[in-house]
């Protein structure tokens, strides 16, 4: 199990309360910070999240509400003495862009980062319980949205179980896939019969921020949460495809064909004040539509 | 008259809400903000004062509570499509920080911004009531103050007056500096007789991040008001010292020995939750001081 606690919701400006984007994906062992606008330092401290638990951060893109928090939140872990390393991960010029900001002020994190720079659709980071993918969206700038998937083994050993059938340790790990033991005199050990059933593992794919596309579905395809982005209200359609964002019918037809779980919405224009018609337009296409609020933690 | 209002009065990282430093200084006619950490656009809207009227901008030093912000208030300017030109003044690294934010998101701003590298203490704007000057301050880097005092002439012509004497206009301008005029005939008109007297032109002088420096009191001599950084207490002394900073004692006594009408502290230390002991500590040196805090506005 893992939750996703919304740290900024708005796109472009900071409006009516709204600050722009950042979430905060939390494990039991480590917190992912996904894209990081300006002020999520101070949103993380309000919502009482620590950033010492944050070891990997994810910028989707280098459009400043997603990233011009991102400075003043490495430069505060330092200041705060932080030694545990962290990793970065984001287009090219974010590395510079940091490296020029501690040139400037004349000084050094008091911890290592690794900068990672996002090329292609691969796995980017695994920890001990979750596997992290990018993916490319279709937006202004080179954007990348971000899939994490539990690494849950299917079974648990039972360990008096392997005991008295004299189990190698060397198969455990093909036990916790679910396969049988063959012993050597030819008998099988049924899996059921050492092991038991896990949780699934969840799910969460972050679609950062992306115009309408349906090459998306195949990527998201049944996950437990899917964050797509609703700048805009269904009748701004060509408003949204000009600037390649989405609207919320087309959020929510994204996750009806991908079959999600559940639809997160999220970067609302700041023109808008209210947020109910974003969540009754996207419910009348997908039901299970969650609006995303700031300090709200969703759990997968 | 003027106004001075703190947007952020915090060092380093922000703490007990309170942010990091930026202040915004209001004439009839402009705005000028002073220094721009993270979440000083938030801070502006939070105060509804109107980032519109910001005309130019003056960052003291790159330590990042001074200027984080800077690239997102550009960025909302931009995306409100403003179309005035913008000035910023600031230590020379500032234009290739901001100009690489912008390269990395593919964009420019909709308005000119005008760049001034801080060279030497000189006077660096001015507008139809203001002079600008900028002085070092000794800090960890390079670092400046801004001192900013109105153009007011002493007095003012009645225009009934110098019709009636035939004062040629070309002799106006000493007119409102208190000159007597002499008519060709030798005739003496009193300058009492054809103006009046003014509103005394007001100081205000802000002195950034800085060590106890009595190098500044020259500078800042008899201002109307100064601000003065009081990171620490006054047991605190050894420390501020090695980090260049000041104490609340510090403070008083530059104020005292620069015979300021009146001083405004901040920039105090994230370890201090209560602010109380700042002002009492400085008022036992120098009696009118006010503590500096968000969302106020001083009077000049």
């Amino acid at each position: 199990m893992f939750s996703v606690t919304i740290l900024g919701c708005n796109s472009a400006i900071p409006a009516h309360g709204r600050n722009p984007t950042s979430q905060v994906l939390q494990t039991q062992d480590n917190s992912f910070l996904i894209d990081c606008g300006e002020g999520t330092q101070m949103q993380l401290s309000k919502f009482k999240i620590k950033p010492s638990k944050i070891s990997h951060i994810f910028i989707s893109h280098l459009h400043g509400d997603h990233y011009f928090g991102l400075i003043g939140l490495l430069s505060s872990m330092s200041l705060m003495n932080r030694i545990q390393d962290i990793h970065i991960y984001g287009p090219p010029l974010l590395k510079e862009i940091i490296l020029l900001q501690c040139k400037a002020s004349n000084s050094d994190f008091s911890f290592d980062v690794h900068f990672h720079e996002l090329k292609e659709n691969a796995v980017i980071a695994e920890t001990n319980k979750m596997l992290i993918s990018c993916f490319k969206v279709e937006h202004q700038i080179e954007c990348w949205g971000f899939l994490f998937k539990e690494k849950k083994n299917p079974r648990s050993i039972v360990a008096e179980k392997v005991k008295s059938f004299e189990i190698p340790a060397s198969f455990y790990e093909q036990l916790q896939k679910g396969d049988d033991y063959i012993t050597k005199k030819g008998t099988i050990i049924r899996n059921e019969d050492v092991t038991i059933a896990n949780e699934i593992a969840k799910s969460y794919a972050y679609c950062a921020d992306t115009i309408y596309d349906e090459s998306l579905i195949p990527i998201v395809k049944e996950v437990d949460l899917l964050y797509h982005e609703t700048t805009y209200l269904k009748d701004q359609e060509a408003k949204a495809a000009a600037r390649f964002h989405s609207t919320t019918t087309q959020a929510a037809q994204i996750a009806k064909q991908a079959k999600v779980k559940k639809l997160m919405i999220g970067h609302y224009s700041s023109k808008y004040e209210s947020l109910d018609s974003f969540l009754i337009e996207a419910k009348e296409i997908f039901e299970n539509t969650e609006l995303g609020t700031e300090g709200t933690c969703y759990y997968v």
